[in-house]
């Protein structure tokens, strides 16, 4: 980022760093939904990996009222765009962020040929749109490129030559922040790998990412194959300890290279790989249950006990130890630091938990210890938390929640305590 | 029935039959959705056909507001689950209907013989709410019985011992009039099969369907096997032809039996089989396209020219013409009756036009020729047929639609004209 | 069955019935394969069961070897082309037969035109090969007839009209010997359900089956629906007692319905389920486990422990008993009727094991107490019996194993004893 | 490679280089089926890309025929596995080679640290056969290594640590020559990944690939992602000319990478893509058409016309032409560089033809103009060839075949011309 940029950001950043899941919230990362929304169909939106269409001026408003309801809380709220906007004007990074987003191994050499030209040219605000929103043959003819490559030259106008980004919304899933570190994500899905690149040349370049800003250590790695972490697996339980899920999108192996990562330089010394069972409906470790208090965690009623690993670094080899599924509570109080874990299961029927659960009941936003952002759809939930003496902050997020998420899926803190 | 339930109704019931889509509706069956809904959970709902999972109260009221457009119209709106109700008052019918509801080859002979006594005990409403919205190990045993079946030892207190018919929401499909005759439909789905036995056992033994309101035949025969014919793919183009979609749905086995049926005493003289890309978002004809007027069908844009077949009976054989794709609007404008077919399509770009046809901007109901019932959010389809003249009368169904279905999907005209 | 074909026939039929797995084998029903096998294709394989494609000729004659090997020990031979070929030249039974083979539910009613004029006139020969070998749209065409139906008119001239039945091979399956009556069985797959006709009208009409060779009931009925039952499945461990294996091809609603046609006349007074994994390598009981002599079991090496269900009729009920999987070896030796149940389990590390298993090591064929056929190719398993004291007659039967089956899944054994 | 090694080969290597698919046949590499062949069970066939679980002794001994077959013509037989024994008897290349093959993004870190050092101390044969058969937990342990990763710590004692690679056999497929470059390719399936590596450090440091034998370029990338080429799509037409398959392993974005490389310096000027019917049994081009002298190429019979892409280089950039599938013979014949293409299809009907293609009819190598070699099988198309005067000289592979490949597969020709 060059001096122009520095000055719009004259005062020094804000301090950054996570170090549990409680702490006041004071700065947050989110996406708020656009024409990415658009490419959503019947057809496309399995590969994009949702299970609905969604309404895009709806999901817009509500995730509006989400952002608003932060920042009535007083927490600094970095839109996503916003940054890579900033990013983009600078001619550098812009250069820098193609040439790692146009890959000619995902699109073929004849389609970045005929990209990178005509995305350089862009304005910034037009370049973001493309990024996060994809463009199609028909709109690249339509700049006066005419797509050449093997792949496309059998499909319509309507093709996507860049996919869009629509699970750009869940912010949690393409980085986490561990302590004063943050883990760029390898995901699961090839249609969210991009997210990640947007990530890490944020936080690398950004100025609000500089200075006071600066993560100590931005971890993940290229090319990390079945070594998949995201972010909604992600859970710092106490300063030195992270939970991380075994799920559908976060693998055994990238749990160990994390790991590995993490406790080489001693900042963490326990990570807690927790085995979920490998369904849609609990695709990350946050979708089953939260940090709600210094003790206390929300959790999906159905949930079994889970068997768990405890992995340590003691000498210059990790070291994993399997602990029972009935352990499972006694293994999450030790990773909070409390004597003993306080299981907040709202009492529901199997089925409308289930259905709860879906609808990201479970899936609630620490604001501070026992406040938390909620979706007001997850009623009984809702109501049974604050029978416990949670405050709970509500929301409509009925058209949001189709894509499979709540309030913690779609916000990445950057800053508490 | 008894003469108790006819003194219910001492004026002869009103005349019965639709001899085509859009004369003025008199009389049309829907099914408000009520406890059923509260079975879709993320497991169950693949199976029970649905994407998403429904809110049950927004879903309800949504639903009612349907009912009363209908009603304000002057339509009877017969409700499903209070014809049941009826029926089931009656001991000898509700034998009948739980010898065929308990098969043994669908359930097991032990689970029928744990389920016949308990179903037949109960008070009509409440066995109409077990009909429709199943009953669960745990529900069983809290009356009594303890479940035995070889299938049911190894599972939870909360699995299904007889399923839900959430679908019945879709009263297009089970049934559809063809004339003064209806035929039960041959359900593709296993999950849909016992929503055609309730229809069938109305229509024979209802007081509403007795005299002036007699079927003069009910077509459709059990052990259908691959020959299946859902609702949503007949389509009355007028009173001699009858247009079948050959879906995912419907079989073309389906249509030939259909057609014998239908051909044999000459009513109806011609079936055309229209031959649709087999794909979810296509389920049924009527997802695509639907008679808004004489000469007028709303179309979903990007659907290609299909391949149809005209079925007729000249002597004793059933006789099939094919016809190439780029004769399908004169093939339908021969159904018809008029010199040629006007198609109505929104000019949407592929995208926008995806979106509206998941949403169920096709699937109109006709109150009468150029007057039509559409969902609210097909905002750019209503504007657009407004806009060619029709009448369009709107409602809220945002969640009515996530069950993938529309005013035509929930509603089976019974009279027209 | 006319005059002429009793005359084929004067002395009595020899005894049928089938009380145990290993007493004497006297009478077998086989089917050589044939040009059904030059429809297995790549493209038609999975629809047709089979992993692979035979090589025919290699087949028949490893096939002609079994036949020969089991003529050499004195048992009575039946080859169900003989049969078949024997039923249709008499015009009743083959009008009975194609009025259910040619299914319009099936089919569809212009198929079935087509097909019924030119089958009825074929010679006995021809049509056999038809009935079990198919008829492609080309061939029909051969023969004057122009197929119409719809689904026909789109596709080549290499389609199958009426599809082949390779699978008779494996004549274990379509039906099975109960004692003194014989189960005609519901298939589980489309593919085979033809299969089942064929043997049911051979044991209603075929003369070797009248008089004393008559079975006492023929159980099982058409609309079986997911009420299946495969002879692979089924397991006469002693003259009253039968094991079922619930399996990928047996329901435990088919086990019901089984169990409630078995049990109420007493004949037979306990059915046992047995809960296999549902897996393609253990498609029926008997490719895991068959019995060599009154109290020895040959076992896979690697199945786990199995829960099983004992079935009664103590009074007009069915009533079953779940016993946990540590007491499967118990519940058997009580259904073979000795104090304890010796498992016969060649010592192979677990890769070997599921090698051999997958070419058919364990499915060995009893001719007498202590003397089974077997596949050479299961050369560990085989010279393990031997030194267990089993005798084993071997032939090379590894082109005939690709079709997944061994000895005892390629034999219907009609009289033992 | 040390000294030791070199005064085995005291002579230098004979020249390398292939420039079309039918000049005497010089050299070529294969891979005599091992130990491997044992992990192929009915419950890891799939993942490791085989239909069918292969009997060991038996492929082994045809592969030793196919081998004695092609020394007997004067070819230099290279076996895979004796060149990996010299290069791990290196202890620099040793450690090299398992750097990359215990790639902890793929194993875990874990993993990696059990396995290393266990590997490092093996002796080279017994190294080679765990790095091509695999090596299980069971095994582990047995060598006093007790695996302690996360995914391992719920697995049995058979679960393989590092996988095997069974598909070594078809050599053909991780590398190709293209002139005298090698392409070592980027496989589509995990389960062969590692085959590539080996291919990569034997071009590398193997002695026969030094001095006169060294590769001009060795092409091809890590972390390839969809950019996928396997060896049996390559096809050398001409000297400068090169096919590749578009198939169900080799993609678009593939053939785009391996063009910039090859058309960059000149030595190829034209990539030909073929786009083949996405199926398991048209897995590469070489299952469908093989060259058999200067203008004819063997082709399965159904094999539509299809689409190519012609690829050239004319300035610093790639270009692509569509042809359409009418000009497929054309495209081929200028490639060839002939003025017409001669097609030799034999004459069978669909349903042997397609039969013949499955078991590798088609996949002949070829050892001269004119002169190929085939499995015995393949009856009908070998007989056809020589009506053509093509000379065929044939084996049993009837069990190697069951891999789904034939002769060309088998080989990795080195040296032609």
């Amino acid at each position: 980022m060059d001096a122009g940029a520095a000055e719009n950001a004259p005062t020094p950043p804000a301090p950054v760093g996570v170090h549990d899941e409680i702490s006041p919230l004071r700065s947050v990362l989110v996406h708020r939904p656009g024409p990415e929304l658009e490419r959503l169909t019947p057809d496309t939106r399995e590969e994009l990996l949702f299970d609905e269409v969604l309404w895009r001026d709806r999901a817009e408003a509500q995730h509006r009222d989400f952002s608003d309801l932060l920042s009535g809380q007083g927490v600094e709220v970095l839109e996503l765009r916003d940054l890579l906007v900033d990013l983009v004007a600078d001619a550098e990074l812009r250069a820098q962020l193609l040439e790692r987003a146009l890959d000619p191994a995902v699109l073929g050499d004849i389609a970045v040929q005929d990209l990178r030209g005509v995305l350089t040219a862009m304005p910034p605000s037009h370049l973001v749109d493309v990024l996060i929103g994809g463009i199609t043959v028909g709109e690249l003819r339509a700049l006066g490129v005419s797509p050449r490559s093997i792949a496309l030259q059998r499909v319509g106008e309507e093709h996507l030559v860049l996919d869009p980004l629509p699970n750009h919304l869940f912010t949690r899933d393409p980085s986490a922040w561990i302590g004063d570190s943050v883990s760029v994500s390898a995901m699961r899905h090839p249609a969210r790998r991009r997210e990640s690149l947007h990530l890490e040349m944020i936080y690398r370049h950004h100025p609000r990412f500089a200075g006071t800003g600066t993560p100590r250590r931005i971890l993940g790695r290229d090319g990390a194959g079945a070594a998949t972490v995201e972010g909604g697996d992600v859970m710092m339980l106490s300063p030195r300890v992270v939970a991380v899920g075994l799920s559908e999108r976060t693998s055994a192996v990238g749990v160990e290279r994390l790991a590995a990562d993490l406790l080489e330089d001693g900042a963490i010394e326990r990570v807690i790989a927790i085995a979920l069972p490998h369904r849609r409906s609990m695709m990350h470790l946050d979708t089953v249950t939260t940090v709600v208090d210094q003790e206390s965690m929300l959790r999906f009623g159905p949930l079994p006990a889970l068997e768990t690993f405890e992995i340590e670094r003691p000498g210059d080899r990790l070291v994993s130890h399997a602990r029972a599924a009935d352990e499972m509570d006694e293994v999450l109080a030790r990773g909070l630091g409390v004597p003993s874990l306080r299981v907040l299961t709202p009492p529901l029927d199997p089925y409308a938990a289930a259905r709860e659960q879906w609808d990201d009941g479970c899936n609630v936003l620490a604001l501070a210890p026992g406040r938390v952002v909620a979706y007001e759809r997850a009623a009984a939930t809702n109501e049974y938390l604050r029978g416990q003496g949670v405050e709970v902050l509500e929301f409509a997020g009925d058209e949001l929640g189709r894509g499979r998420g709540g309030p913690r899926c779609m916000s990445c803190p950057v800053a508490r305590g």
